[in-house]
């Protein structure tokens, strides 16, 4: 494949595992990013990428010729030269060290979670929080990076924090209990949810997920004063299960607002939702909050690809008469497309937009 | 079968369904009642039981042989002679004018939710509160019955009521959230939840169920005073959803308790409950509540079966930061053993102890 | 909406069920043919469509505006004036009065099985048997009508007929021992499969099915002689389940064959196969057959959707060494595409290039 | 525990994994086999059982107090002194040097299939083919061993060859098809069936499954000749996919006779089968096979646990048109009971009756 230099050459680090190959089909003729390198383990290395995935392609849109025909290089050992962008899909592990190698000399754009709790670092939610991206010129200097890094919310935080924004906006929030049925595709593949454990049944735990998806939302909601950012002042509970549903977190959220909101008006307000400078990115949606008005939506089977997967469901909307200016809906989030590789893309083309990918 | 006069003579109303099924497999070998009569619609009327269902048994325990060979009557000229006792599994709507018919002469008891909200009507969660059989004879005077109508809790209440039961009594509960992740078999078969509708998904609504379980558990922790019961002054909200298991209902519950209570002084207040006046009842669990320590328990396929299904599982307790004093944890609840004909059996024992059946 | 008179004007009978749904949806757009009338049930009647089925659709493409806005009419009422072609969807008892009533003046293509079985009625599977359009008029010359009446073959047979005619072409196909794993959406949703029955579990029979299958394979591959068609003369004996799958259609196939074939020249005469006559269609996939080569395929969740549910797909090709000239195979194919709604439209467009629907 | 010196001492190899657990439940309370001995990688050497498993206990019988206090010995180092007889429950790769060693002492009854398809070593299925216990002399002289090595049937085929043993004894089989429906538990945990994979879904494609219970099959069913085992002189094909299902194997067999048989005579031959031997041993069923009239069953999830999992469940018994004295019918089969340990207990227990044991 020949260069397409008009277009930002990106790597991928964790190329041929479920998360690496979401990137790979979502980047499949992308009119901003073109996908020069992809890395994996040291055992892919000098494979094509078609080789070192032996058949497994997970997605349901096809493998793109170009990427196919891609060798494969030791993360380890690959270089930034000729990349202008990182996309990572590594394990929190190996990311402790991966992605700041990258990061001393371009952006990394990732779905672990090993550097999302760390003061200089932003988790960037599409269309939410774009005033966070003045913490990438702090880390650039407290690490010294020409790059940075900044990874993804958790699945489980994104569809919470993406519905929270505009109440929060219109009407505060100052409470939140929230029960996530999360889909099995959210544990991945190596070695992801046994069939045993979950066919008839429910797993009312997921290791460290509730503590994950509080403290994101507090970050993501909050508010960058100085050089770190000021965690959303509200109190949020969560308890994480897992469910036989193959794609699509369902969250039953409980909200205490500040100031009563009917459910109309909440309706209302998520759907006028737009987020901020999204506006003409191939990945956004035109809608980040789609509302449904029957009285049984949203559910995972049918509402998950919606706006193809980038668009948050929300429905049941109902008054809470156990809080003052209680407020309480479901929720359909697809986490393995705008929680996942295809928020991240959608990241970097908010962030190229807005100046902060060069 | 020669009638065994020293048991109470039974009556099983809808016994060709689903729940009455499941009240003659419950009846089996009973030390206390003998079923001795069982009615359907005008259609089964004439057949003996084994006709009548067709092939179509649907539990676990052998269909009892002479259950099998009893004629089945049409449940709207079945007279009450020769019975101490009706058990009444009837859909709601027959139930409002056949529930009374045999209530003129001889209690029933109840699965279906026709009279649950009069306020003459107990409804009886076994073990918590006795104190409401003052109500049966109010409700014998004001309807002229010799007999009286008691049906038991849906069964998404069964659980919640239970486990908030002792933490109520020990710390006081003020406000409760609870999402249910209930099992297909509390719709039953006729026609029940479509495989179409479930199998990789969840359904966030189920028509009438949150009014129901918010109603129910302020009824039965409520306290007679006078002629009436008044509800237990504790705000509940919740939001009930339907998730592809077979049995066993999971309830993710957020609690505000009036004194603060850590999980281990909530855990040992849950352990030690033994309810009142239950000792020595055939049905009855040795632990109404049995709680679990492992971090990913309960789980329904594992967990649902603890004593039968008499007990309800508790576990990830936890204290929640979001609420003042406050507690989350998980529950299953058998739905259609403990949940239902189970349930309305160890009722009526627990009636007879107290000298209510008579 | 102004009838576009340059495409056929189609009648959609039984178009508020599931089935009926699928034609809307795949008649969205057509180029050939436009839905200028909707029947139902007398229930339905003189409502829009939309307000007919409550919100109800049940296909993933959006319910066309132009036939949301359609007022139903009562089927048993509704006229052939104005239209040029019935697609019928209703059950096979209200099928019996229905299509023959239309008949008279119209073609009827269906879906019910009532008329399949009739000496002087062709089963259309699109591409494998186009002689047997000569019985149409011998049909209409019996029954006095100007129309036809012409179901499609049941969803499971078409998988197997579909790869059986190639084979028998090239090989000549003798004894066939098929045993398939089908989805619980070929039960449609009236009462369709319980998730009670079919939940961690396999139901082993399906009434009827295996007759069927038997029955209308030996019909579709067998020559029209004179004025009636000779069944096809190979011996088949299938075993009908039903599994906890969605959407697709599984069948596990051993074949004796009248000449060896390795499983490479079988799996080329599969892939080579086009069908006669399909060139052009709109709704005809590309390749009839699709032939993968890994080791674990095809799989009903994967492949399905192949060529939007029009193809089916095989894999497993391997000699069976217990038959002479042996043959195993496993296929998926779309039972509510291909084998429904979709399928039938394809016959439509079919019949229409070849001259028979005029 | 004070060892019971009346009871065979036994040993358990790989106890900490699934099949191990599953041994360990099973030979709770045994009235013949007291376990003396756990072994299980270096890694939980020294562990006492509960410490090992780490609270992961997989089985619905509770743990024995006994067992769960037992020190775990690393397997490579463990001794047979003491030990009457060992059970293997480790894997292919390490039973090929583990079992050996062990076998130089003591008799090891393993499920694991490293020794299958040697010549000198039986498989053995409980009443079926005590004949071919003349082998162990014969392993025992070529071997050098005082015990001997016997694995235990692959789970898929123990239904296929316990149905088919009456059936050749009575008409001769000749030709057979199956096609199996394998329970997601036949993969154990390790990592198992990953629900990503088979939700939704079947896989039709399970390595080395075809060729095992073929192979099996005509060995079970075979003769002993002099020094080796004629195999059964029949010809079989199988195809073997995986289901969502937990438990159960299904099977769909079609068989081709030597003699006719009704499928009414099929069915008394099926319901009289009481094997060879079993008389009065503590883990045999009390009729090898169940044969169900029902239209509809077997049905895994109904059937799996006739008789605890010990009899093989039969059903839709029919003639097949399709071959000379065709029969079809379906089977269900437990694979972790009569499948796996409780199998191999029972194959001791008839060992140890018939003096082969000592």
């Amino acid at each position: 494949m020949e260069p397409n230099l008009t277009k930002k050459q990106v790597g991928i680090l964790g190329a041929t595992g479920l998360a690496g190959q979401q990137f790979l089909a979502s980047l499949t003729a992308h009119p901003q990013f073109a996908v020069a390198k992809v890395a994996a383990s040291e055992r892919s290395a000098g494979k094509t990428y078609a080789e070192a995935i032996g058949g497994h392609w997970y997605c349901k849109e096809p493998l793109d010729e170009a990427h196919a025909g891609l060798v494969v290089e030791d993360a380890a050992k690959m270089s930034a030269n000729g990349l202008d962008l990182v996309f990572s899909a590594v394990e929190s592990e190996p990311a402790k060290t991966l992605e700041p190698k990258f990061a001393r000399d371009i952006p990394v754009i990732s779905t672990a979670s090993a550097f999302r709790y760390e003061p200089d670092v932003p988790i960037f939610l599409p269309g939410v929080n774009l005033g966070h991206a003045g913490l990438l010129a702090i880390q650039r200097r407290q690490r010294g990076f020409r790059g940075f890094i900044t990874p993804g919310a958790n699945c489980t935080t994104v569809g919470l924090a993406m519905t929270l924004k505009p109440l929060h906006a219109a009407f505060g929030v100052e409470r939140v209990f929230m029960t996530s049925l999360q889909a099995v595709s959210g544990a991945g593949r190596s070695p992801g949810v046994i069939a045993l454990d979950i066919l008839d049944n429910v797993v009312p735990f997921i290791r460290g997920e509730e503590e994950k998806v509080e403290r994101e939302t507090h970050k993501i909601l909050g508010t960058l004063r100085g050089e770190a950012i000021d965690p959303a002042p509200m109190a949020i509970s969560c308890t994480c299960m897992r469910v036989p549903v193959l794609e699509g977190h369902t969250e039953s959220v409980f909200v205490q607002l500040a100031k009563k909101s009917s459910p109309t008006q909440a309706a209302e307000v998520l759907r006028a939702y737009r987020g901020d400078g999204l506006e003409g990115l191939p990945s956004a949606p035109r809608h980040l909050i789609t509302v449904r008005d029957e009285a049984d939506r949203p559910q995972p089977r049918l509402d998950r690809d919606t706006e193809d997967g980038m668009s948050t469901v929300v429905g049941r909307l109902r008054a809470d008469s156990a809080l003052p200016n209680g407020l309480k809906y479901v929720l359909v989030s697809h986490n393995t497309k705008m929680g996942a590789a295809k928020g991240a893309i959608l990241t970097a083309e908010w962030l190229l937009k807005h100046g902060h990918l060069t």
